[in-house]
């Protein structure tokens, strides 16, 4: 069964600093109209930095959920950047830590209903301290933590981001084969 | 340090049939103000479903990517209804299968730079086939996938969905405990 949709029309109903919301009216595979709601986003590009037995986390509060969240350090995409160098550039603006080398460990759709965003994780375990380089407006603590109590923490619903809870099991499980 | 943002200010941009966008001005810890962009969802529910060795995959066309994806059964919360009672109904329309009995394996936020959605996700063993129900405009085939060979899609990046992998890793890692 061919499942394609087309797109029919498009109309920008937002455009904003970190999203572009469009309406698309698209053909469904038995020739019918429908509307999809579309988040369109730069992309996403985050690091798993294992330092020894700690992975570095970032506390942030997020206005979404009104709650101090940990999750591994990330950002968007900036113009003309592509996912390994924002990764990268997030990592060190974030801990301080500048990478000596890195791989790609996933890439994932955070919630395919409604957005086009990518997340790209990329894997560090070398790396030098080149000093904490925040954004403006942009508050945040760093902690290290062990691999062993960050899963206690996903088991717990301690933490919830899902790029973090990815990139950590997704870790664990390579080590564990 | 204190890291908390205090509404100041919300105006609706969109509202449509999955989303709301808000646009609100917070004021920061150290009392500037900012722009918060805030993709409202009411909230997404899925299921981990194993038979035997096999995990149900739904293989559907994710317009935002403008490709087909493999994911577990979910959908969003309907008015009312709470995220197990729509984890099970999901399972039920998508792939004909009525859970017996089913437990909360993990809740992620997919993207908390601009969502408040919360998934919640299910792990169901046990259902008996009662036929399969899909919304108008709803094409999708359903897959029954060796767990083993789950892990390697996610891998090889042929699954990149994230309440997929969260869910499969988490499902993984507890057997290999």
């Amino acid at each position: 069964m061919n499942l394609k949709e087309k797109k029919v029309n498009s109309s920008t109903v937002y455009d904003g600093k970190i999203i572009k919301v469009e309406v698309d009216e698209v053909e469904l595979p038995d020739g019918r109209h429908s509307k999809r709601e579309c988040v369109r986003h730069s992309g996403g590009a985050a690091v798993l930095f294992v330092k020894g037995d700690e992975i570095a986390l970032v506390r942030q509060f997020r206005y979404l959920y009104g709650e101090e969240t940990y999750e591994i350090p990330a950002g968007k995409l900036n113009d003309g950047e592509d996912a390994q160098q924002a990764a990268l550039r997030e990592l060190e603006e974030e801990t301080g830590y500048r990478a000596i080398s890195s791989r790609h460990l996933l890439g994932i759709y955070p919630t395919p209903g409604y957005t086009d965003e990518i997340i790209h994780i990329y894997f560090v375990a070398d790396a030098v301290y080149a000093g904490q380089k925040l954004d403006e407006g942009e508050f945040l603590n760093v902690q290290f933590v062990p691999v062993k109590r960050v899963l206690e923490m996903i088991s717990e619903g301690a933490i919830k981001d899902a790029k973090t809870v990815c990139a950590v099991l997704a870790y664990q499980l390579s080590n564990n084969n």
